[in-house]
């Protein structure tokens, strides 16, 4: 017998899946109020385009298949790239800036764990052609709004800014092992890393007390954050700053923090200048959200002012990209809920008897948003009543005599015919 | 320089992407008021699945892959098969009938014309476990209220019952050339390779005039259509009934049309017992939703009482899948409009100057719906009024002095301070 699916792929049905639609429905709604608009790029296309800047995991991690011409296709892994491209190619002459967001799956050969597919679902926003810290700032600021949408009562904003660690590193002028060596450090949080670094590297003093402060210049998620700690962190940092790109990187930070303190936000934000993963991708700003109890990443975003050339003309751009099932299973766990899996209820079971003036009176409802679910299998009252027992629904009309009859079920689950104006439970 | 994408994938974006999105979630919101639930089967699985009953046209398009594992994976073709997988496999010890939705990409290598890619969208639903006439008309009536809910001022569902031309063969005991024959020239609906057929095949009487009879079993799309029409094809088809399985056929159609009376949707019925092509994957009815003026097909469905089994116990099953594609394709072409792409315009463009009171202020105008873009490059009100120009929009609020002014443009395209509260146009 034929029917498994492959390991990393589901079905979702059911609530799950009616979930899963709502709240990409929403978050598309809420871009659009934001004066993005949508953008649908296709779900496979040239791997070499896809392969623009991704990192050398992404690559491995991408669905590669043969198109019938001999060239290599791949499944997106990210919805940032082709839309990136599509403004390279098609879109540059167009008044910047421009704003797109999109929701949909990707695709990445990963070993699923726990809210974690080969086929995932993002919705997000790419924002081209504004170099600003105001607009880092509407990014993060409708990444907030996005987790406000989603019904998540608690998250963390993670900020970091590459530049600060990119002038670091070329004040510091070490060699390309020294600089693995303290990258590394930095990226895993080691502090034994880190004071291996510091014995093994020739520095002046400056330079040392740099390097030292670093792993200090990050917020405390679970207790300081908003505009007091931002701010001690980036007057720490600036105590460091060996250049001017380090300097100017704190400036820009002091930017964003002032630009953002009018959605009144702050107070999610963690800044973080050890926040250094995707150095090479990212050229400014980069950030994470997160869910505190449950520690996993919701979602990410950054500037990255290089892509768009890969396509065409240089465009700054900055973008969010959130994970649909991890903020699901977020809002899932922060509501406590234990989830039993099982059909949407309509609101009620109906039986026509074919009649038009009642096949049109449940149209009307329908429209009205009601589900209702029409007997199509000849079964009597008894019988439909008895299957809106089995599947939990408790009302049941039927036509009798030229007008609908309402059987709703009483506290002890027992149907009765309700007497009065047909009204649904929401 | 990269950025190509390959032959028969589109990037949709602005207005295309947008009405594209809200018409499947317009569909989707229709299906589920029906009381069908959502399902999201994955883009792939094993290509043996999705090749159940796959015509040998439908597997030649499909697009297959080897999974790292070395089984062959297949991007989904359509997404009945996927369904009816799931009901098989995980839902048969629920309650029946079952009723599911959806709204997705779906993948085949085929020639791209005119609204036809290799990725395209699907919409539609299936319902299982109801094998009667009155299943069968619900789907129908739906895939009248999906043409509704799209807009389209007219269309055409041809529809037909491969039982009564698989009644005839086996009333004929034709040879496997005859019958290829027979098939070949019904399905093309060849008036001169049906002589040939009668002229080489010995029949009796009675067939010979059931033969000839087939070619008029079909009501006009273009003059008559509804219910006498259908009753005439009918009745018609009645005179030359061989067998009990012929009979049933046409027994089964009255009683669909019966049904179906009382949704008022029969004057977009047409009755075509020649329509066979899916015979051996539908069981009972088959339709095509057609656009009358571009004679396109914008859908089509049916009855396929054998498909669950090849997952798990048998289930009767009828459904219709729609072409997202299509149906915005015909309502345009009934609109005639011709579209000049450009973004979807915002409301109105917006100098919050990072106020908190401002921002506020644009916050509250999203929720209630109106798309706002607020200025991030720091351009100031006279650069700010220049873009709205570029764009063609219509309306710049700029924060002076602690309240927005509001800036519209008049008849000449002259932005002026407007007087009074601040509106939006629809």
């Amino acid at each position: 017998m034929q029917g498994q699916i492959p390991f990393g792929v589901a079905d979702y049905f059911w609530e799950e899946a009616l979930q899963r639609q709502e709240l990409i429905a929403d978050l598309l709604a809420t871009f659009r109020a934001w004066g993005y608009g949508d953008v649908m790029p296709p779900a496979f296309e040239y791997a070499a385009s896809l392969s623009a800047q991704a990192s050398a995991g992404l690559q491995a991690e991408m669905y590669r298949f043969l198109d019938r011409d001999g060239s290599t296709l791949a499944l997106r892994p990210e919805f940032t790239t082709p839309v990136a491209r599509l403004v390279g190619t098609r879109l540059h002459d167009w008044p910047m800036p421009q704003r797109f967001c999109y929701g949909g799956s990707v695709f990445r050969y990963v070993d699923p764990q726990a809210g974690r597919q080969r086929e995932f679902w993002q919705a997000g926003v790419e924002l081209f052609g504004a170099p600003s810290p105001d607009a880092d700032a509407e990014v993060l600021a409708l990444t907030a709004e996005a987790m406000a949408v989603t019904g998540l009562a608690d998250y963390r904003i993670v900020l970091g800014q590459m530049r600060y660690f990119g002038g670091l590193l070329a004040a510091l002028d070490l060699t390309p092992p020294q600089t693995e060596a303290l990258h590394w450090a930095i990226e895993r949080k080691s502090e034994p890393a880190l004071a291996d670094f510091l014995r093994e590297t020739p520095l002046r003093t400056g330079q040392r007390q740099a390097v030292e402060a670093l792993p200090g210049l990050s917020g405390d998620p679970s207790t300081g954050s908003g505009h007091r700690d931002i701010q001690r962190v980036i007057d720490q940092a600036e105590r460091h700053c060996l250049n001017t790109e380090m300097h100017r990187a704190l400036v820009n930070l002091r930017e964003i923090v002032d630009a953002l303190a009018g959605y009144g936000v702050l107070g999610y934000v963690v800044l973080d200048l050890t926040e250094i993963r995707s150095l090479g991708y990212y050229t400014g700003i980069s950030f994470e959200a997160l869910a505190p109890q449950s520690g996993f990443s919701i979602g990410s975003g950054g500037r990255y002012d290089d892509l768009v050339a890969h396509f065409g003309p240089a465009q700054p751009a900055v973008g969010v990209a959130l994970g649909v099932d991890r903020l699901l299973l977020a809002r899932q766990r922060q509501a406590g809920a234990t989830v039993t899996p099982q059909p949407v209820r309509p609101h009620a079971l109906v039986i026509t008897n074919r009649n038009p003036a009642a096949i049109a009176q449940v149209q009307g409802w329908r429209t009205e948003g009601y589900r209702l679910q029409v007997e199509v299998n000849g079964r009597g009252l008894s019988d439909v009543l008895a299957h809106a027992v089995q599947i939990g629904v408790g009302q049941v009309l039927a036509w009798e005599e030229g007008r609908f009859v309402a059987y709703r079920a009483n506290a002890d689950g027992l149907f009765a015919p309700s007497q009065g104006e047909i009204s649904f439970d929401e």
